[in-house]
């Protein structure tokens, strides 16, 4: 690519390397970047380095944050005894917007894939059983329709039923094989509202 | 987006205010690059203000380069007595890529426009015309073949052809309507050899 100057052509080259960005994209997006107001451009410069160097998990629910506890947990007029345990933030997030869940979360970071030799070690489950102590009264598993967020919510009702605690699972008002984040609100809301005890 | 803290919040606006990056692809970019290796980030944010803050017309053609004059007109084996018209740096790209190019370039950014108010005072085209020196032999003008394109293209070679200097249009090979960056090659190439004198 030494057709363009070697700034431009570094540039492509590491927006390339972002998901979903192909070269065309790439291309496309430097030639914006280069001409867009310079203090936009370092406010998304900032915005990308401190993001990464300051976003930690929040050591109750390990969702990404910049604090120490995330603004959920942190927030004292959220039911603490309802855990809703879903697969990422974007998930969390999905669940949010619907603006009516007032319990706190649990982010696995992923789900049990033996396909993928993802095990229950992989993600933040063990820590997950830490939480549970006396006062926590339900866990809503919220984790996606497909087949590894079916058999996480099926490993975690085994392992959390001896405590004695109620377990659900969001109604299969999501559709099978869906993605969380790409549900609309109503029907989030729908599946909340049917769950049944596991 | 309280439900995000503060910094994530900032990446994401800023990732969505780019072309062609919607709120779920900006959520999606921002969580990966929160997970990215610390140095990868760094590169990619300095490429950016990098880029943003070095990059300037080359003083002869008006592509964007890092360099007071691009590494094509600074190449003392390109012949420079043939130019090659083209509406932006992406095009210029396109026909480099041909690798059957031997001339130099000149960049309008943009192409004449009654529509959008683009007139021939908002392009690089008085910079073309100062280029057009005794040792010009030829311009080749690849504009789009859009309704701007051909416009673009009919007022040149009549503000050119009084000077005696060859003046062409790459051939028609380029389908009518057509972005030149998003053609193959052998079609550019087509074009490129059957252009007709105007």
């Amino acid at each position: 690519m030494d057709y363009y100057s070697s700034q431009i052509t570094k540039l492509i080259e590491e927006l390339s390397k972002l998901p979903g960005i192909g070269a065309k994209s790439a291309q496309r997006l430097a030639f914006h970047i280069i001409n867009m107001p310079r203090e936009q451009v370092d406010r998304l410069a900032q915005a990308m380095t401190e993001a990464r160097n300051n976003i930690r998990y929040c050591k109750e629910c390990y969702t990404l944050t910049d604090q120490e506890r995330c603004p959920i947990c942190s927030n004292p007029s959220r039911d603490h005894g309802v855990i809703m345990v879903v697969e990422n933030p974007r998930d969390l997030a999905a669940y949010e917007k619907t603006g009516k869940y007032d319990g706190v979360y649990h982010v696995l970071h992923g789900a049990i894939s033996p396909m993928l030799g993802i095990g229950p070690n992989d993600i933040k489950l063990k820590e997950l059983m830490q939480r549970l102590q006396a006062d926590i009264k339900e866990v809503i598993i919220a984790t996606n329709s497909s087949l590894e967020g079916e058999t996480t919510a099926m490993y975690i009702s085994k392992l959390i039923k001896p405590t004695g605690i109620k377990v659900s699972r969001i109604a299969s008002g999501v559709p099978v094989g869906g993605d969380l984040e790409y549900i609309d609100e109503v029907t989030l809301l729908r599946a909340l509202e049917g769950r049944v005890e596991l």
